[in-house]
C-alpha cells in the first residue's frame, strides 16, 4: 500500500508514534501536541518544534519573496512554541538547495529569517545546507522553554469551557486564493495577502495567557479549525461547538469574500495557516481575561464556541441552526 | 551568482553565521561546531545538532534498504552529539515522502531508526512528515546534554598536542566505492560495506574522552580527515601533521584496495562517512589515556600525528618523506 492512502497524520499516528512509545521517558511528552516536552529540572521544561517546508506543497517559488519565505519559515515554528505558552530560546536550520539558485536569493531569505529572529530575541545557533536536485527544502527546528505548571497541552479541554482564538480568521487562506487566482493585490486587501505570506506568531499573547489557569488546552491554527480543534478534541475526549456566526472575520476579509463569492466561514473552518492561537477558558474566567486580553493587545479574545460532553466531534451552528460540515462547506448558510 | 559558487561551507560562513552572531547570547555556541551549546544551568549545556539527507545527494534508494537508511540517518546525528563528548537525549525527524513510497517502506524505515534509538535509550519525540516530489527528504535533530567543563570543542587544539582517531578509517568511503562500482559483496568486504551503510556512532567513547581533561579538541569524520581536520585548526588556530603511515586501516580494507587498484590513504583522508572521532590529546597523556582506552573498548586510540605551531594546514608525510595533498591524492606513495 502507498503512503498517499494513510497521509500525514496516519503516518505519524499509525507508524510513527506508537512504536516509539516504550521510549518515551517519564515526564517527557513526545508526539502529538505542538512542541515536545523534556523537563530539565524542578520547574523548567525544555520544548522542542519542528517543520518541513517543500517547495510547491507549501509555498510556491514564484509567489512569495525569499525575504518573506525566510520569515514565515520561522514564524510557523514560533507559532507552536506559542501554542504551548513557552519562551522561544534558539532556532536551527536545514536548507536543501538547487545549485541554480542565486546567491541573492539566499541572501533576502537570511534577510527574512533574521528579521522575525531578532524580533524575538531567537538567535540561530545551527543547521545544515545541502543542494537538492530541483526543488528548495527547509526544516526549521525552535526549542524554548517553559515553567512546568504554565504549560498548556492539548489534552486539558474540559466540558463547559469556552472557544476562544487570539484574532481574525481565513485571512490565510483567502490570501492563498488570491495568489492562486492572479487576483490584483490593492490597498484594499493587501494586509490579508501579507497575513498568509509573513504570518505573525502569537508569542506575546501564547506567554500572557499561560499565566493563567483558567485556560486549560490550547492549540495554534495551522490547519483551520475543523482539524485542528479534532486535535484538542481527541486529546481531551470532548466535544466542541462552533457558532459560526461568531468567527471573527477581518472587514477587509468580509468585502473580498463578497467580491468574490467567497465563504469567509469555510476558509476559517477548512483553510489554515492562521496562526493564531485557539484555546479553550473556563466559562466564568472569560470575561475578566477578554477584558484584560484586550488592555494588553488592544485586540479581542474571540469566543467562538464551547466544550461540550460527547465523543470527539465539531457540531457547528449558524444563529442557532445546524449547519452541515461535509465536504460541500458552508455554502448554503 | 549562483549558489554552486559557494558550496556548502560558503553559504553557512559567508552568509548565515554572521548575520546571527548579534543574537547569540553569552555563554551559547552557535555555528561552527558539531552542536549548538545552550547553558541551562551552572552545571550542564543543552546541546543540539541537525542533519538534512537529500536522496540521490546523501543515499541511492536502490543501493541502501529502508532500515538501514532509518539507522543511517540518526548515527550521524548521534556522532555529532558524541564529538562534543555529550549524552544524546533526543531526536526530532521530518520526512518528505513521495507519494509512490510503500507503506512497507515506512516501517521498515522507522524500524531501522528505533533499532539506533533504542540501543542508545533517545525516544523520537516529534517530527514532522509532508509529501514532497520525486525525492525522499529526511531531516534529523538531535538534542543531548553535557556538562559545561567537560564539552570538547573544535578550538581547542593545542600545539604539541597528538592527533587521534578512535577506529579504523576509509573503510565508509570503501563501501560507497563498492555500490557504486557494483562490486559482489562477499565476507572478506561485507563488513566494509556495512560501515558506510550503517556507521556506529561513537557515542560511549565520546563520553569516555570527555571525562578526560587532557583530551582537548574533538571533531566526527563526516567528511574525511583533510576537510574535518581543517575545521579544528581554523577554530584553534594551529597546524597539523597527518603520519600516513600510521592511519589505520581494517584488514578487510587493505585488502580490497590492493585487490582494486585504491589508495586507502586517500579514502581516508578525502572520503567521508567513517563517523569516526579525531581529537587532540596531550602528548604526555596520550600512553596512559590508549591504554584505558583499549582496557575499555577492546580497540586501539590511534595516534596519526601531531599539532603544530603555525598557520592552518594539514602537512602530510609518508615515512618522514613530505607528501602533496593536491588533487592528485597519495597515488604515488
Amino acid at each position: 500500500m502507498k503512503i498517499s492512502k494513510l497521509g500525514e497524520f496516519g503516518i505519524i499516528q499509525d507508524l510513527i508514534a506508537p512504536e516509539f512509545k516504550e521510549l518515551v521517558q517519564q515526564h517527557m511528552t513526545g508526539i502529538g501536541d505542538d512542541c515536545a516536552i523534556i523537563p530539565i529540572n524542578d520547574k523548567t521544561s525544555h520544548i522542542f518544534t519542528t517543520d518541513m517546508l517543500v517547495e510547491n506543497r507549501h509555498f510556491l517559488r514564484g509567489k512569495i519573496s525569499p525575504f518573506q519565505l525566510g520569515y514565515k519559515s520561522l514564524a510557523v515554528n514560533l507559532s507552536d512554541i506559542a501554542a504551548m505558552g513557552g519562551t522561544p530560546r534558539a532556532s536551527y536550520l536545514s536548507l536543501g538547495l538547487p545549485s541554480d539558485i542565486e546567491i541573492s536569493w539566499v541572501e533576502e531569505f537570511m534577510k527574512g529569517y533574521k528579521s522575525l529572529s531578532a524580533e524575538f530575541n531567537v538567535p540561530l545557533l545551527g543547521g545544515d545546507t545541502t543542494s537538492s536536485d530541483d526543488t528548495i527544502i527547509i526544516n526549521v527546528g525552535v526549542n524554548g522553554e517553559i515553567h512546568h505548571e504554565k504549560i498548556k497541552r492539548r489534552s486539558e479541554a474540559r466540558s463547559g469551557d469556552l472557544i476562544c482564538v487570539t484574532g481574525h480568521l481565513g485571512n490565510s487562506a483567502a490570501g492563498l486564493k488570491m495568489l492562486l487566482s492572479d487576483i490584483p493585490v490593492s490597498t484594499a486587501n493587501e494586509d490579508i495577502l501579507l497575513q498568509h505570506l509573513m504570518p505573525r506568531p502569537h508569542v506575546p499573547e501564547g506567554l500572557w495567557l499561560a499565566e493563567s489557569k483558567s485556560v486549560h488546552a490550547m492549540i495554534d491554527l495551522s490547519d483551520g479549525i475543523g482539524s485542528d480543534l479534532m486535535h484538542i478534541l481527541k486529546a481531551s475526549g470532548v466535544a466542541a461547538h462552533i457558532a459560526l456566526e461568531k468567527l471573527p472575520f477581518s472587514d477587509a476579509l468580509v468585502r473580498l469574500a463578497q467580491d468574490q463569492n467567497w465563504e469567509a466561514q469555510e476558509l476559517a473552518v477548512s483553510g489554515g495557516e492562521d496562526y493564531v492561537l485557539l484555546l479553550t477558558v473556563s466559562a466564568d474566567a472569560y470575561e475578566n481575561m477578554a477584558k484584560s486580553f484586550r488592555e494588553s493587545f488592544n485586540s479581542a479574545l474571540y469566543c467562538i464556541g464551547s466544550i461540550e460532553k460527547a465523543a470527539p466531534r465539531v457540531r457547528y451552528t449558524y444563529n442557532g441552526k445546524e449547519q452541515d460540515s461535509s465536504k460541500t462547506g458552508f455554502r448554503h448558510f
